[in-house]
């Protein structure tokens, strides 16, 4: 494991105290292909943990689409361009319950902060929901319904956070009684919230609750919020960011997994393997409340170089079958886990290329010691959870039979060294 | 002059109502190179308008800076990465006043939505001024400034708007006294929103008042507005989205064309010539603050590929003086537009490759119909200003003096045609 402390130095110097890092000490990448990633020593490292290259570092693809149409043209959708429509028009075919209209822009996060905006044009209230252990973007707008750091004075009065799905404390006790336990949360925030005047807007969450640790609360769980939130007159928005594309497997789709119809979906990391892409698909009614209500226009968004960057994203899915790899490879991985044994390991769960290890809660130092461990031994993991305690897995989408092996036989040795 | 009606069919279809277009018909733009755009039907137009490929259309040295770093390696800035490092450098090392740290992120909406939060994390305070004719951005927190539509319900009550600079209706009348008129407005919106208890954090503006119509009030215009600001406790605020990087000819950035010391610059649209690339810059004391209150991490900002289009466009800009460009072909453009007359004209001006043809107000249709002409005789030009009355000139830089001489023969004819 190679650093470069000249590096760390020059960082803090131009960019600032309190910037993020991986590892310790971080790594210094420098070149990707497929799974692997090679730091400044030639050093290469198993990826299992990256999936904004999707379909695999540097693929070749994504890579010739990019640099083909930037140097054709690259400019704003106020000129017509048949990218952005073709684009559109292959990724709408894959989302049923009438999201057939899309607006493309930069990012995840303003992807979210458009949904937000669509609640409001559609309901002509403010009030949002979203699960009390989640992240959806950096704007203003969408860091507040984030409880990574609370805002200066406050969370916004027009923001309410619901118990989390939690894999070990599951609300409601017994499987079954979870979702009509999440769905009477979400009812009595939706109260509160006409209460006070906000009226209500809409329920933003993942469907896998991907930041929430994946706790996989199986099909049907929205059932009763679907129609709790539908009943207060509000929109379901669903943040596709992370299980979309295809990473659960079983479906091309988290809201699929879960099953219920959301009335937003917003994209982002995975979609153009790197390159700077989001999108929100909504129903045309909901695209036109938001189009009348607030107009909107993004510079970069839905440029002819970012909407082909997608669009060969979306083809490499297809064509070389990452969905259905997700599904053979991700049960097998989720086997080989499975059998993996240390006293402070609490479940072990996954679907498709996403796998969660989760430690009891007040051994999150042994969670952050197996994923510097695996550092150390060429294989990239990392962390999410409350206390930081459940090892995340959400490798490339190419991830085979032989990295899933590599990835447990690693963390059986880092398991076995740890107390 | 060629558009495609199944293309426009295919638009509303796909992305919905109210998705803004240029022209009309719009055209169907396929190819770019230097200042000329070709449409499908292989017409070729001189673009005179688009400021985001700002080293020229599909620069060879940009294209080539993306597709040989994307083929390499694209990740975040959790791992160190050396070009972040690079372009900061660089970049800062072309500001002054302690503005020596940086956040990369996406886009200029990002930039300028952090840049609220940095003066509140400074301030402890949400109060924001802005002018009341100007964009600073999409996102949530940003559009509450803008006046292109009110938000639902109502402006944000931390939100002050002040009277923008008018180049024909100015503040305070005399030249001189309109510094001070406008100051004497920015101490009514502060008293204001401290009176409303939301205390002031700062004040947002372009140093060029782009969208305001680029109305040039001249050095030393904010000397008494910046006295208020820091009098007050406040942060400024410069979006150097438009005039940034050498566009105004006598200075790399518009802050320093007016003549004043920003504590905060943000950078979007020309940045990395059309690539997704915004940064937020800042003092040291402010980044820590904005750091410690929020965090702040950004999937996509800095990562490598993005930082290498942002590098090749700054080193294009120097290698091919492109600045010193601006100054010249500026002051040639400004001599030659200067030369045409109409009835319906107010007042022509310009600083570097920014120039205004201000309509009468009451004549916002000849100015439509201006622009209309150009792009039918195969030059795109764009309109701002609170009637859209103004016409804007705002081309990549390489603009020559032969791409002037075209521009204003052209406009000669357009105008001799219309009433």
């Amino acid at each position: 494991m190679t650093s470069d402390p000249d590096l760390v130095t020059r960082r803090a110097r131009l960019l600032g105290p309190n910037v993020p890092t991986f590892y310790d000490p971080p790594l210094h990448i420098v070149r990707g292909e497929g799974v692997w990633l090679w730091d400044a020593a030639g050093r290469r490292y198993l990826d299992a943990y990256n999936n904004v290259p999707h379909v695999g570092h540097c693929h070749p693809r994504v890579v010739e689409a990019i640099a083909r149409q930037a140097a054709q043209l690259n400019t704003h959708t106020r000129y017509l361009h048949e990218v952005i429509l073709d684009y559109a028009e292959a990724l709408t075919a894959r989302l049923g319950h009438d999201l057939s209209q899309v607006i493309m822009v930069c990012t995840g996060s303003e992807a979210n902060d458009i949904a937000l905006r669509m609640a409001e044009a559609v309901t002509g209230a403010r009030g949002i929901v979203a699960t009390d252990n989640t992240y959806h973007g950096n704007t203003t707008a969408v860091a507040a319904l984030s409880t990574r750091r609370p805002p200066i004075g406050g969370r916004p009065d027009h923001v309410r956070l619901v118990p989390a799905p939690d894999a070990l404390a599951p609300l409601g006790g017994s499987r079954d009684a979870q979702g009509a336990a999440f769905a009477a949360h979400v009812a009595a925030a939706i109260a509160d919230l006409k209460a006070a005047g906000h009226g209500f807007a809409g329920l933003m969450l993942c469907p896998a609750f991907a930041n929430e640790g994946l706790p996989d609360p199986g099909p049907g769980f929205l059932d009763d919020t679907v129609a709790v939130v539908r009943g207060a007159g509000g929109l379901i928005l669903a943040d596709e960011v992370q299980p979309g594309f295809g990473r659960l497997g079983t479906h091309f789709w988290g809201h699929e997994a879960l099953g219920f119809a959301p009335d937003v979906v917003t994209l982002g990391k995975p979609m153009a393997n790197g390159h700077p892409v989001g999108a929100v698909v909504a129903r045309p009614q909901v695209m036109a409340a938001f189009r009348e209500a607030f107009g909107y226009f993004n510079t970069f968004g839905g440029n002819p170089v970012s909407c082909a960057a997608a669009m060969a994203t979306l083809r490499v899915i297809e064509d070389e079958g990452l969905q259905e790899n997700a599904r053979v490879v991700g049960d097998h991985l989720l086997g080989l886990l499975r059998g993996l044994s240390h006293p402070a390991l609490a479940d072990i769960r996954g679907m498709g290329l996403f796998a969660a290890l989760e430690f009891h809660p007040d051994h999150a130092a042994t969670c952050a010691a197996a994923v510097e461990g695996l550092a150390r031994r060429g294989v990239l993991t990392g962390r999410v959870g409350r206390a930081q305690h459940i090892l995340k897995i959400r490798p490339p989408m190419p991830f085979s039979r032989g990295n899933a092996a590599q990835l447990v036989e690693t963390l059986e040795g880092v398991l076995g060294g740890l107390e």
